[in-house]
């Protein structure tokens, strides 16, 4: 089923209050300062399921019932699937900007465990799979929202979390009942939940057998008892619940702290429960999945970054011609993480459940990218844009709308265009690249460094050293030295 | 004459309130939420020239007396007295993780009209000079702080001021009378202003003779009649001003827009009117003298950085070892741009005035590194520090006052250390890379592309192109071919 | 129809020696110092097609006969093909650590032909794409190895071919005859002639009608009359024609400069006579192809590369693992230029002749990285390897055979491995680095300036600014200021 | 006494031949094709102190006779004084392109032993100072061009000298007799010794007193009895040995492996003999003097690719214009090189001893940029020169000599310049960059890694995390986490 943007709000509207900020409680997430953008910039994906150019964009086809539904309800089945996800994200972001949440982590947790479930049962004869594909079904026909959470608080960066002090640091089973469990911790940095329906809770990482008590996953819908959610407080995120143009207005994205106080799960909403073994491959098809089509994000901010340079420039009274190098640079940054992305998904496999995963190396290897080349894009951004942009470097809104020097600050600001527009396009510089804007790409959805670990285990570095030794025509013996002894 | 902190801050007081924050005056610059923090650190500066161990960091002595006065208020004589400049910055630096400006931009406005007066008395029979070193003098007994006004408001980016429709956009003499001048327009993104008893003035760029209104230099009181100060919204003000550990508390630097209404400035104050073949060197002296220095900032800067880095590492629970290769690099970018400006210093000369003068080409080559190194630092502090840091994820400080759910965020936060030491190391990340505490080294002092074209014009290209031919032995011509003939 | 490399190798033998290396012609490519590796490597390829493991790498199916021919006979129709060649290519750098060239780009050329000639032909009513079919047919028939003439000599880069002095110095159209036509110039920097059979001539730019007598394309006989064909010099030849291991014996690649002195080209050989108008697909067809694949060329010689550092760091007595941040940045590139190229296929099109061409931005892409990143990895290998693999700094295989001081220098030279062992991969990495092995990746095929500009064609720039516009909710007007006046 | 280039030349044709290369002996080191070139540079020097405009560059004062001597046979007594050596070697790059050792490594070697005898005398009573004060005196009466001999053939790295199967791999003292020692062992990769008059030999590393038999340092006459020099090959050597231009034929560089077959040194020209807790400062030193100088050698050679860059772009008919913001960068790079070496001299310290030494903090940091950022002018250098240069992609000088086509070819490469002209700049780019002229930056003198280890044993992170600790008022305990436990 496809809802409207009017009908998503709706069913937000119906849900129990709790998310809090600032210490208290959102009544209600649709116009609340605090997540009313970021709904909003939801709820124009629900649009444009209906709308006639954009719909291939935001749609695709249910693997189960072959009706079409959002594509944040849908499995990805083949390669163009992939680049379809891609493809909208590179379009969301275009929209607003930055980041949407909850048309992303949730249905990839899902797709992931569609396969993993599958092979659960294979093994073990389980009927995860079997919930799975109904709970799937459910999503599809409620056309859902879903926020999917990985990240546990984890606490002591040097202890598994058998061993941290609190258990409550990772989420985890703390007792099981007949006809479900009862989960308690932390999971925390929850991408768009505010705008979501339900949470689709995966296990933080690949574990072994001591840690059998947080390999666990299930669905949860966002207001299920015991559960708060915190948001948290990004920069500029002041700016947004002011009037005012200090910040753009069109849509943002938000991250929550899930409480889980004793939340109980019914058993047709857990797909792992204990099964260790299993945790790596979640952790590994959500990766690539991700970071396959990470890639498109933060090409489509940069998309926007290009654009408000050029902006400034124009709003300074200068052409683009000059900045045309810079401008290319970015350009540049944009299309390799994207097209890395695809080249990523381009290699990926159909996995037995009909799941496609794109290449793992080339998905990890673009995360190296989209943790490093966003950062030069900000930086040409500012560089094209001026001092204005770089720190935001303007009275605030209030100021300009004072009777007493008002005008002079406008007039200040006038350049190649009004003052107005020019301190907008400045603060959309700004938020774009030290203020709300930032989606957290460096370590959203995992940190470079665990993908530079992903990178050098996929990468065959004997066979290269065995071409080396037979191209230079070596004949005695190149060998790895022996470890050094512990005394 | 040596004033300290309390002493500075009383003098403050007095002045005539006439800056301006979020549209209302601002009564007391030493206690107001916005202005206090920067107020603050200028005083420590104050308060250390009494420090035994630190005091030959902060003062120097007079060239006018040869009496110890604040080493913002003395003339540089000597590549050491340059050093001590740079030195100084390092150690404010660190002292508040950022700029500390009312000791910075206007002490070298006054150093580098020490000599342009010089000249001008030389070739034009004017008394300037007498002026600028009875000022000086003033300076000195008053022990002040100066604010340094160059950038005019400009407007259009591709015309000159004379050019703009609305005069008032760059600073310029409206009216000349026999004791003195009445000057209008605006100055913008001054630093230091609030912290700042004075501001100097200086002309914007370098000017032909069409520009001569606004070749003008002067001190004006901080509170002259027809001065109105607007402070600029730079990001995590907000923060600044609450309670709580959303933002450090140390100390911060402000910026102001200046509104020059019909402001009188006597005889006595005026250090250039109209003389505008001067004003090339106004920049340049000025340029070489805040550029070799500028590197000492962004590297105290960088030291708080790699200091915050390895201390969220620790809280993390995790040593510094694994990040040491990247810690080296923050180091290496920190005394890079540090070490080159001494380089610049060292291959400066002394001006017939006695201003010691950085060379321009390694100063503006540094320039271009401060503008750009930074940035680099930047992403390896967030990159060790973790996504909390990135984008500071995690609930405001009202959150964890909650008597609801307070105590489980900060169990949620804590690993190698408390949740509140974790979440307040964070803060600091985010307040360096994306907040408040980002100091506008880009485009602050003048823009890197600027840099790069005194660079184009220092080099000696046509002396590398003889080298080349001779070296590689050529015995045709290899000349610039003609410039295209426009049609 | 297959070869195999002893075949092939006989057929070369077969035609007329027209090549000279110092000032002296080659009688015999496959035994003359100066080229017989580039025939090894070529030779190799050919063997391969009937290696059981190897064969799906080296063949594809014909357009034509749907019979297995070798890849590079075979025109590329979908997705898969482009990988295919992709794949060949990084696995052919692996074989020998370089370009094979007689492979590559004359392929490229007729599969370029086979979608411009169509294009001709559907609007001019021409036949050139039958003909083009015949002789690809005659191609894939025969087995034939094919180079690829683009680059002309051009002269003074300012003028058009038709403004320089000398006509020459771009291959042109001298005289039309009944039966053919008579073409004179100068084609050079021709990679992989001496170990090809046939060139295939393209015009080297887009043309406008001025230039109408350099619109040629025509598949030319190596050993044409009146084609004379001179091997350039390319760093560390020498060593490469002396026994010895001062360089790598597995293969190489060698350039030729193409003197066509009035060469006949008989009708059915010609595939392009003065149709200025197409000139541009053909560049662009051309580019998009070769451009995504040219990253699996430096990924393959990156292999290599990473390979040769791990075998210099054990036989300097390490282990990989303190390298292994270095190496990880090595497969890093490698995976972005090889990803980046697949990424540029996956968002190709068919054109309606068949060819399959990739997406020309994400190529262009592409080429700015194959021109940038394959230096970092080489800056790596000589990090990890040490200074006697920087710049081979060891003396020359012929002092090592010294009976006076031979055995000192193995002596001196062994460390994790014997001395000879060490110097042959110090030599490879030196060779790979900064000797014969450097495939001109920067400017081969075109340059990346080049690749800019077609960077800055097809990016939507104007759609960027209206998206930043619009979240910005800018209400004024953002325009390009007008062009200034000439005077 | 001041040495011309005449008498420097037949001061070394009265040494004993002893240097070797291609297997065969070198008669007269000042005519042999391959070390004339070398001797050539050299000889430039000498005869340079006897010019008007350049005697102060090639020139200083002796700090024993206080006459004026060659620059490389003075003590380093001041700031000055560094700063006249980087300034003397940028020269010198700037005559041939590239290093010229014999008046470098074995100077900086004799400043170093000043002060660390200085040291020995000092607190052990030995006569060290004297004999090298003595020696000194020698060199500058003598006007002598000095090699300096650090490095080690070392063996397996992963083994002290000590620890190797083979002793040999290390210069030790075999036999101590009343009027010496015997020496013995392989000095490898030694810079300027056949341009050389005697060898100043150091320890290679720190060492404990477990090395004691390496702590040796003397002074070695380059032809003394039982000394053997065997010459490396270079990158394009064949070339400059040739006729011809496919290579500049201006100056070059050398290096050799030396093999020390029991040699025999008199006591007074022993400086340390097993004195193992002062060969950490011998190391120390030397790096700081060196590494704060050698940004001035890469900056001279990157002041000969940016004049060769812009040679080829008018050779190719071009302007310098398109290309300026990349000539801008290769600026950039040098400057950054030689004014952070600079910034290590402002920041050094003169020694008891009297000599000069550079603060090694920042010495080290310009290592590690020496080691690197030539790199990216290289690119650049090739980037502007388009193809013929990149790899030198050109026939032979002998081809261009060939009756029978070399005037097409001189035709064929003529653009903005004639055939030859264009060609000589071409070579003369890829010898900078992948040929002979490269100086080995990255580990002559030792290598980055090792520069970094140095940067962080200098910087002060402890004070860094304490001034963040502050800043961000953290109250809790930040510390570094105990090391595991050992099982």
């Amino acid at each position: 089923m496809l809802m409207n943007g009017k009908q998503y709000r709706e069913s937000l509207k119906k849900m129990r209050p709790n998310i809090y900020k600032w210490g208290k409680l959102i009544e209600d997430v649709t116009t609340h300062p605090a997540t009313r953008l970021h709904v909003d910039s939801v709820a124009h994906s629900y649009d444009m399921c209906f709308d006639e150019e954009k719909k291939h964009i935001y749609t695709n086809k249910s693997h189960l019932t072959g009706e079409v539904v959002h594509r944040w309800n849908a499995l990805c089945q083949t390669v163009e699937d992939q680049v379809g996800n891609a493809d909208m994200k590179r379009a969301q972001y275009r929209v607003s900007g930055t980041c949407q949440g909850a048309t992303c982590a949730g249905w990839t947790g899902l797709n992931v465990l569609h396969a993993v479930t599958f092979e659960m049962d294979q093994d073990l004869g389980t009927n995860y799979h079997e919930r799975l594909q109904k709970y799937f079904r459910y999503v599809e026909d409620n056309g859902l929202a879903l926020a999917g959470a990985i990240t546990d608080a984890k606490g002591n960066r040097s202890m598994k979390p058998s061993q941290q002090e609190n258990k409550d640091l990772n989420l985890h089973v703390k007792e099981v009942r007949d006809d479900g469990v009862v989960i308690r911790g932390y999971k925390i940095q929850i991408c768009g939940v505010a705008a979501s329906h339900e949470i689709i809770v995966v296990p933080g990482m690949g574990y072994k057998e001591s840690e059998k008590d947080f390999c666990f996953a299930a669905a949860i819908p966002r207001d299920a008892e015991g559960l708060t959610c915190v948001e948290t407080r990004r920069p500029s995120d002041n700016r947004d619940e002011e009037d005012g143009w200090d910040a753009p207005k069109v849509g943002n994205i938000t991250q929550s702290y899930l409480i889980f106080d004793d939340v109980f799960v019914p058993n047709d909403r857990i797909f792992m429960n204990g099964e260790f073994k299993y945790t790596g491959n979640v952790i590994g098809y959500f990766a690539a999945i991700y970071r396959a089509a990470i890639g498109a994000c933060v090409a489509g901010q940069g998309d926007v970054m290009a654009g408000a340079a050029i902006g400034m420039a124009r709003a300074n009274g200068l052409s683009q011609k000059p900045f045309q190098e810079k401008l290319n640079q970015m350009a540049i940054n944009n299309e390799i993480t994207y097209g890395l992305g695809l080249g990523a998904m381009l290699k990926g496999k159909q996995h037995p459940s009909k799941l496609f995963v794109p290449n793992p190396l080339l998905a990890h290897v673009n995360k190296t990218q989209v943790g490093s080349l966003p950062y030069t894009t900000k930086v040409i951004a500012q560089d094209i844009s001026g001092g204005i942009a770089e720190t935001g470097c303007m009275p605030s809104y209030l100021d300009f709308q004072s009777e007493e020097y008002g005008k002079h600050l406008l007039e200040a600001l006038s350049a190649g265009t009004d003052g107005e527009s020019r301190a907008r396009l400045a603060r959309l510089v700004e938020w774009l690249t030290v203020g709300g804007g930032i989606p957290g790409c460096m370590h959203g959805g995992g940190s470079p460094d665990g993908a530079r670990l992903v990178v050098r285990a996929f990468t065959r570095w004997e066979d290269y050293v065995n071409d080396a030794i037979r191209i230079a025509g070596v004949k005695g013996e190149i060998a790895e030295p022996p470890k050094p002894e512990k005394k």
